[in-house]
């Protein structure tokens, strides 16, 4: 069986969610990130990153959610997750999972492990709410096609995005800026897969 | 035919590479990233990011390295770049260019995006050598089968992993801490699509 490690408030949660939507056969474990649980020899031997999500398979463990997403995806095809077979409209979908793990999470997460002086990681963590909006401003824009991110089609894409937008309000940006983002999150909260996982993430 | 836009010194690189090794029919754009050509209007028209690579096809325009190697991959089957049929080796390779995207990348790139002090900028560029040496780290150690990223298969991941290590020397890393990341450079700078495309990345 599928074991997904997590903690609460992390992107783990897209990876959670989509296991969800896929009806998976999966066990889910959480590390409390603030302990550190991430960082110690019992779970670093799992995922030497010492990060969440991590997804323990029969054929190894996997990390990074785009990849993770994808995984859930291939493996549970009744649940169409993904266009699998159309190389274009995945590589949209990639692409998207992808801005997401590469630039507006690295916008929210700015801190100590890019700089060292206690004033440099307090400007970075003053720009959050610039670089954030800036993000969201091109999702909104360019990128959420609507309802979906895809379109009319349900994807990974979608419990990712989620578990991003969820992030603007602690970085002290106002959702309702994002109107197409604002209507995806209420979307993503009337279905069942999320009103079943959220609360453990809590 | 498609049309990769790409900048000197940049990540677009790796598409590049794969494309090459895919024998695709493309035409390659070169944007003088020093000049800003890639956040002028005619370029944010073609992708509203203002970043390389880009890759124009008769469906769409693509973005971000992970999505456009796995598209070249999936519409180039006979140079056989990735595993496209094992779920689980897939995520893999994807999992190891996401790692590449949303770590290496951004430990390399640190600078004014993501504050606004010059003595905060100064401070994330002294720490480039710390976290782009902890990256390759983790690569050399856990991550780099070789001689290839996957073991015996080349795929998506090796010109991708190539490009990144190109950047370590300019970035205060010695390459050779890394013996085996050294040799994967050695074996992807014998290749013919190496010599082909790297002089036109000068």
């Amino acid at each position: 069986m599928l074991k997904l490690f997590f903690g609460p408030g992390s992107c783990a949660l897209a990876s959670h969610l989509a296991l969800e939507e896929a009806g998976a056969a999966y066990e889910a474990v959480r590390l409390s990130l603030r302990d550190g649980e991430q960082r110690k020899p019992e779970y670093l031997a799992i995922n030497p990153k010492g990060r969440v999500p991590a997804l323990v398979t029969d054929r190894g463990v996997l990390t990074e959610n785009p990849a993770i997403l994808l995984y859930i995806a291939q493996t549970h095809p009744q649940a169409d997750l993904a266009p699998l077979d159309d190389p274009s409209a995945l590589a949209r979908m990639q692409a998207f999972n992808s801005y997401l793990c590469a630039t507006v999470h690295v916008a929210h997460a700015h801190g100590a492990r890019w700089a060292d002086e206690a004033s440099s990681i307090a400007d970075m963590k003053r720009k959050v709410p610039e670089t954030m909006a800036a993000c969201f401003d091109l999702i909104e824009r360019e990128m959420l096609a609507g309802p979906w991110v895809m379109g009319q089609r349900f994807s990974t894409a979608d419990p990712y995005l989620y578990t991003l937008s969820r992030w603007l309000k602690g970085d002290g940006v106002e959702v309702a800026r994002f109107p197409k983002v604002a209507e995806h999150m209420r979307l993503m909260e009337a279905r069942p897969a999320t009103a079943k996982v959220l609360p453990l993430h809590q």
